[in-house]
C-alpha cells in the first residue's frame, strides 16, 4: 500500500468494543504502544476487526496536536507519544514537525507556525505528539 | 451557501441507522456514488435527516488521505473515491492535490510534500481518495 | 500546558450524554457560548467529566471550516461561533485565518487559498468558524 499518512504503525488488536454505531479498537505494538481507534462497526465487521488479528493504523499529520508540557492537565485525546523534536520544516502558515520516539519510530504533526514560536519547538526539544481516537484509520490485510 | 471546505458533493439520503450519540448516514449522489458519514444524533434531529431528503456532504481537504495503491490492505475509512490527479499546487510543506472522478467532479486532499514525493503524485497518476464518515459534515436546506 | 492547538476555550461542563462508545459532552463559556465534544466514554470517566466541572476544549486550527454565507443551508457540525476576520496569513497552498469574536476571544481556522479567494476572506469580512463536537479534546486539571 502507498498511502499520504505520514504515521503508520504495524500491531495486533489486543481489544475490541462494539457499539451501535462506533466501535473501539485498541492495536498494541511490538513495543507495547498502546494505539486507540474508533471506526464505524460496519468497518470493524467488514475488515474482520478481532482480537489477536494483525493491522495498521494510519493518522495523518495534521491530525496530531504536539504538546511541550502537559502542565496539570489531563486530556481526553486517547493517543498520545512521548519523544524529541528531530526535525521541522517551516512553511509560510504551517510547519511539518517530526518527534523521534523513543523505539525508533516517529510521528509527524502538522502545526501552525505561531504553536512552533509558541512552544518553542526546534530539534532536540522534547514533545509529545496527541492525537483522538476518532482520527485513526486501521488497515488489515486484504 | 460559501464554505470554504473544498469538497461538496449533492445527493439524497439513502440509510439512516441511529446510536444513542452518534448517527451514521448514507448518502446516495446523482452519479452513484455512496457518502457515508457519522454526526451526532442530535444534529441528525435538528436537520430532519431521513431517507429521501436531499442533502450535501462537506468535506475539509485536510481529512482526505491519498493512496496510490491499496496493494493487499483494506482500510477502515468508509468513503474512497479513484480518479487522476489533475492538478498539484505545492508550498514549502504541504500540497494542495486535485483528483479528478470519472464523473466529472473532484476531490481535493492537502498532504505533505512528503507524501507527494513519496507517492510519486503528479498530473496523469492515478489515486484514490479516502476520507472517514466521522469527518463528514452534512447540510440540508433551511 | 502547552499545546499546539490554536483554539482553547475554557468553561464548565454543562451536560453530559454517555453512549456505549462515545460521550457527548458540552461545555459552556463564562460568555454564555457552548461547544460540544464527542470524546470516548472511556476518556469521559478518566477525566471525570460531569455536569459542574471546570473544562477546557482544544480544536486544531485545520479542523476549523469558516462560512461567509449559511444561504438557507442548516449544516450538521455543533460548534460555530460568529465573528470577523482579523487577521489573514497566506502561504502557497493554505492560509491561516483569525476571526475576532464579539467576546473578546477569537477563532482560527486554517484553509486553503483557494478558500480565501472564493469567500473574499479579508480583513474585516464577516465570517463563521465551524467545527465538529467529533473534533473537539476537552482539558480537566489533573
Amino acid at each position: 500500500m502507498q498511502a499520504s499518512a505520514r504515521n503508520r504503525f504495524a500491531g495486533t488488536i489486543s481489544a475490541v468494543r462494539e457499539g451501535a454505531i462506533n466501535s473501539e479498537i485498541e492495536l498494541t505494538t511490538p513495543g507495547g504502544d498502546v494505539i486507540v481507534a474508533v471506526v464505524t462497526q460496519t468497518s470493524a465487521q467488514r475488515l474482520g476487526l478481532a482480537v489477536g488479528k494483525e493491522a495498521i493504523a494510519l493518522i495523518k499529520a495534521p491530525w496530531v496536536m504536539v504538546l511541550t508540557d502537559e502542565g496539570g492537565i489531563k486530556l481526553s485525546a486517547r493517543n498520545r507519544m512521548a519523544g524529541t523534536v528531530s526535525r521541522l520544516i517551516k512553511g509560510a502558515v504551517n510547519s511539518d514537525v517530526v518527534i523521534a520516539l523513543p523505539g525508533g519510530s516517529a510521528v509527524h504533526a502538522v502545526v501552525t507556525n505561531d504553536a512552533v514560536a509558541e512552544l518553542g519547538l526546534k530539534e532536540g526539544v522534547a514533545a509529545t505528539a496527541l492525537f483522538k481516537a476518532s482520527h485513526v484509520i486501521l488497515g488489515v490485510s486484504a
